[in-house]
């Protein structure tokens, strides 16, 4: 017998609470979770299967793998049909914008009789303000992912590439704990490990929607560092996987090799001051959309527009929730309808693209309380020489 | 102008000319493909939006990003509500193993009055069988994964945990070259760059339908290496990401401290001779259900059944099609219908989990052609000492 929850019985609780008032409020019944991420929010594992959430709080697996996994609230089963819901649900909420369609309309078919609903806005929610516990463990790998920011001037050896220093970066990552797997929600954005920018391989535009792009490696995976040759004059962005407890911090550094030019240190410096402002006007109640027309202003009033968010090609939002998955709630876009709460933590990610220069700016993760923000990625912020 | 198609002109028209006979078989005028794997199968790279091929082999993109991306058959879109559709289609080919609902309901509701289809199984059929140049870029990607399966030995200290050996394999293959992106077919399989297995972790069931499975390093990514401490007596059996060329290989070795069992080194060497035995067997018109069946005989006749693909939970299949993603077509397994075509490339690893000492065996992937099968991943298949 193994028991189904791996959480504390106070965390698993607040967060099956969290869950029981978003169901109520959206009068849903019940939720049936697919997606891994959501399975490890509410249990602390994933597993291959089903997970019922109900608005009494019932939760009940229907587990195909692992098969050592037996016990209370644990039904074996091998396909979806076997799956028993209890009488009292008459409206069921699916994952619609991750659980793909032929599972969808063989679960429609067997839960014939039952409205379903999509639960992705409920899921999104409740996993957007996070526990203490949550935020406890995202502190845990920010720091350790601040350690390894740390050492990145002691990996650069004079003539290497991007790549080259992303692949010792990666090493230092994995050695120092990192559990590799970069989660992001949807199928269609793929990345390994982070981006690496140096030079004007920060301007080229990438199909993902990334805050920023790069050529990449290969035709394949089009994003990221391409193999250029670190240079005097160039910058260097180091974007890279922060998953150290299962929960990640997102974290962005700039590093130069030589002396850059007035336009990209000024730019550096904005971005800077956007991270410090916007981290103070980040309080519940905030509206997203105010604090992107806040940093967009401040880049506009340096007169640095051009730059701002991409140059060639820009991205559409300054931050975005950081937790079991690299792009949760809220959204710091201009259309956002999102309003900070507390236990939200947020990536804010003001980023320049300065022709012949590459990219500059930081990123750093930010806890929201009601006393204020609390910085969780604390490395040096400004522009660290490579040499 | 950017060319849609990066790939060769004969390259695109075969695969193109391959599409098109499906399309006529199945009765669908075109098919609407939004995942990365078809998109790089079909136009050499990725982008985000929505590409339509027709049974005319009209091929025409709709793209959000990269901007850059302009030219002929090239539609710039910002939400699928601004695809339009030649009039000649009745028929539309959605992927719906892979289309998220939510984005399925979408396409619906603007594609009304159009007959919609899961195309899932004509982009396998097609993905299945190779062109002589995507043999070629597997080829490659065999032969330098074997080079990196070469140096393991010598990335072995003694005192390693599997973990440690897997971070210095990890960083020996992103030198060699491999692109660290794992593409697995739908989402719910997860796995970091491979599974290195040492002793009995070998035995832990996980919930991935992989072959073999492993504790895994965190309860998030429960699959794989677990800090293990590589001992006398114990295997390790080392299966790593193969994607050197946005096509890869799957290749499995086996290697050991000091000296294994008489039952490990038989089940091994029962791994190899069923290698052989299959990959003669594995010609044009043989059925996978029937290579499984002798797999899972010798296996038996050899008093090893209870080892064969797993002790404590078993997989369902001992080879399984490679490709751009590492679960293609065709399925070696015992309910499968797949009859082996020539151009297929199918990976086997029939392996076998030993209580007491860890996992033995070997795979690796094979070109099905008329004048036989070719093995594209020559490492030793011995177990290998590490010390």
């Amino acid at each position: 017998m193994e028991p189904l929850i791996l959480l504390g019985d106070n965390e698993a609780s607040l967060r099956l609470r969290r869950m029981a008032s978003l169901l109520d409020s959206t009068g849903t019944d019940a939720v049936l979770i697919t997606g891994n991420a959501d399975k490890y929010y509410l249990t602390g594992r994933v597993f291959s299967g089903w997970l019922l959430v109900s608005r009494e709080g019932l939760i009940r697996a229907f587990v195909k793998r692992p098969v050592s996994l037996q016990g209370n609230n644990i039904v074996s089963v091998r396909k979806p049909e076997e799956i028993i819901l209890p009488d009292t649900i008459s409206t069921l909420g699916l994952g619609l914008t991750t659980l793909n369609t032929a599972d969808y309309l063989r679960l429609a078919t067997h839960f014939q009789g039952i409205r379903l609903t999509d639960c992705s806005g409920i899921m999104r929610s409740a996993r957007a303000v996070k526990t203490p516990y949550e935020t406890e463990l995202i502190r845990r790998s920010g720091q350790m992912h601040e350690q390894v920011y740390r050492l990145i001037p002691s990996l650069y050896r004079p003539g290497m590439t991007d790549l080259q220093l992303q692949i010792e970066i990666e090493h230092a990552l994995r050695s120092a704990g990192c559990l590799g797997q970069f989660r992001i929600s949807g199928d269609s954005m793929e990345l390994f490990m982070g981006n690496i920018l140096a030079g004007d391989n920060a301007d080229t535009p990438s199909p993902y929607d990334f805050a920023m792009g790069g050529g990449g490696q290969h035709p394949s995976l089009p994003v990221g560092a391409d193999g250029t040759v670190i240079s005097p004059g160039m910058s260097v962005m180091v974007d890279a996987n922060g998953n150290f407890t299962g929960y990640m911090t997102d974290m962005t550094r700039t590093f130069a090799l030589g002396k850059l030019t007035p336009l990209a240190l000024k730019a550096h410096q904005c971005s800077v001051n956007i991270c410090h402002r916007l981290s103070a006007a980040m309080v519940p109640g905030a509206k997203a959309a105010d604090l992107y027309r806040e940093a967009s202003a401040i880049a506009c009033e340096n007169g640095l527009g051009d730059f701002f968010m991409g140059h060639r090609q820009k991205a559409g939002f300054i931050g975005h929730g950081v937790g079991i998955e690299v792009n949760e709630s809220p959204v710091i876009a201009p259309k956002s309808r999102d309003i900070i709460m507390e236990g939200n933590i947020i990536a804010l990610e003001p980023k320049f693209v300065i022709p012949g220069t590459g990219a500059v700016g930081i990123e750093n993760t930010y806890c929201v309380t009601d006393a204020g923000t609390e910085c969780l990625t604390n490395a040096p912020e400004e522009i660290i020489a490579l040499s």
